[in-house]
């Protein structure tokens, strides 16, 4: 028996794009829409919208800004799926990369969802964020960043900021692939607790440096979590993410059909994974483990000696930077 | 605070050589005993010992066969590790495949312990064949393969049979790939309770087809199973094995050192990698979902339409064999 109350958020466009700059062609992301229409999935996030005076537009692809009249471009430019709710667009906005200006009245916008993305130690500015855009009309969700590294005391005052936020989701974000199984039962469950009598979600969206994210997924749906997210092929930053391919095959929702995802991997992320190097890579593995930010490893991977995996464990242990 | 009584078993020479016709030099595996010898890994899975009169010794490498001559070729050429304890060879035998008669008595073999891989329609065979290697001084496991395809009644039969084994462990196999974390919660307790005021362990031996060969060994661990299996960068059978450099980062037997793993990783199975293809694979992900022998999946990766996943997981459903 399945859970309605159940949604799932593909990211692949937006958290896949930290690996390839954002690099996808209109007609990537078009087919990416298209399949995961067809697959039933709830939400698709094409990308970041992060501030254009902050950043320099022409070294990154349009993804990791998404001006309103490129995602108009993709979702009208899609044949319908007969029968099938369309996606629902998300973008995320970052604390401290993104704007509050760049978001129209939701009236104007193709846009479903802003997600929040932010740090323990921003925990205001994110809710300020959150009812800026709640008050444009749109859904909004609080994704609370390197939860692997946030004390009790600091996870208590982000989540107390979060309690009084007009956000129908908080998202428990492993960012750097520590957590395992029973990590994330305790925080889906200590999450609910704060949001009892209110109608917050929990959210779970993990990496895959330990081959868990798809296991600690599960593990957030026992535990309660109706919120999830995942990627296609798992394409994502550093080790990736749970994979979309696997979550539907899970879930028991008789809208769910994975085949549609099957054949955009076919097409579209088995021939660009020649290209762009994501998943389980031994440095990835060592920052998993360690509790390290990802950083560590994009950097060792480009040095000749890359597979001296032992060395690179070593160095790490010894706090030397790896730049 | 650890579990003293967890046993680590590294079964790559075996269980990856199903993926390279155990086509390992003889180089290759001293430098497997002596990482797995310094990071404390347990058991050295070296081999199956297949009978050499049904299997044509010319056809495959010699760790299908597993000589005695040979195995102590592997030890006896290695360097000690100062401080540990070396690790205890063992070797597989299948029912229907290997002979009683080719197990010499334990005080003149190098060999451990044999386990004794079955189905549950061969289980009185099994018994028989472990209480053969147990009278010969052997420590003697059960290996009970494609649990996932057990029907309630069959797996009682199965484990009824061995409660009266002279073993120390029955190992929950899931050949396929199929099983999800609850469904281990319950198979390793269902095994616990046959075995109640028996000195016999429960082990868990997983398959990587969903990114759960990890997570469901943690799960086992969680649940009480103290012998665990793992492979070296997961090198085995289709979509491979719980990765054992993994395994140990995640121990806490202060015994357990994951770096000599990280170095023979770099050193022998990178480069193999490049030649032999296991892991996650589309195919072997769609085979683990529907609970499908992985044969189908190496038989499709083998055609020119290797990358047309839908259309294989379309012929899958519809029962077209693959061949």
């Amino acid at each position: 028996m399945y859970r309605p109350e159940i949604k799932v958020l593909d990211c692949t466009i937006r958290d896949g794009g930290l690996m390839n700059n954002w690099d996808f062609s209109m007609d990537v992301v078009k087919k990416v829409y298209r399949a995961l229409w067809a697959a039933g999935v709830d939400y698709m996030e094409i990308g970041y919208r992060h501030d254009t005076v902050q950043h320099d537009v022409t070294k990154s692809g349009i993804w990791r800004f998404c001006p309103e009249e490129v995602i108009r471009e993709v979702i009208h430019g899609v044949a319908e799926v007969p029968g099938k709710e369309r996606p629902k667009i998300s973008v995320m906005a970052d604390i401290g990369k993104s704007v509050e200006s760049d978001f129209l009245p939701k009236a104007e916008s193709v846009v479903d969802m802003v997600r929040v993305a932010t740090y323990d130690k921003q925990a205001d500015k994110a809710v300020a964020f959150a009812k800026h855009c709640r008050a444009l009309g749109y859904e909004v969700s609080i994704n609370l960043m390197a939860i692997s590294h946030c004390t009790e005391f600091e996870m208590h005052e982000a989540l107390e900021a979060f309690k009084e936020a007009p956000v129908s989701v908080v998202v428990v974000v492993d960012s750097f692939g520590a957590l395992y199984s029973e990590q994330v039962a305790y925080l889906v469950q200590k999450y609910q607790k704060y949001f009892t009598g209110k109608s917050i979600e929990v959210g779970i969206h993990m990496h895959n440096n330990q081959q868990l994210a798809f296991a600690n997924t599960i593990e957030g749906i026992i535990r309660g979590a109706n919120r999830l997210d995942g990627t296609l092929y798992g394409m994502g930053r550093a080790a990736g993410n749970c994979p979309t391919e696997l979550l539907l095959s899970f879930l028991k929702n008789p809208k769910f059909d994975v085949r549609p995802l099957l054949d955009v991997i076919s097409e579209v992320f088995i021939p660009l994974r020649e290209k762009v190097e994501w998943g389980y890579l031994i440095p990835h593995m060592i920052t998993g483990v360690l509790d390290e930010h990802p950083r560590a490893a994009l950097a060792w991977l480009k040095k000749p000696e890359r597979n001296e995996f032992g060395k690179f464990y070593q160095l790490l242990l010894e706090g030397v930077p790896i730049a």
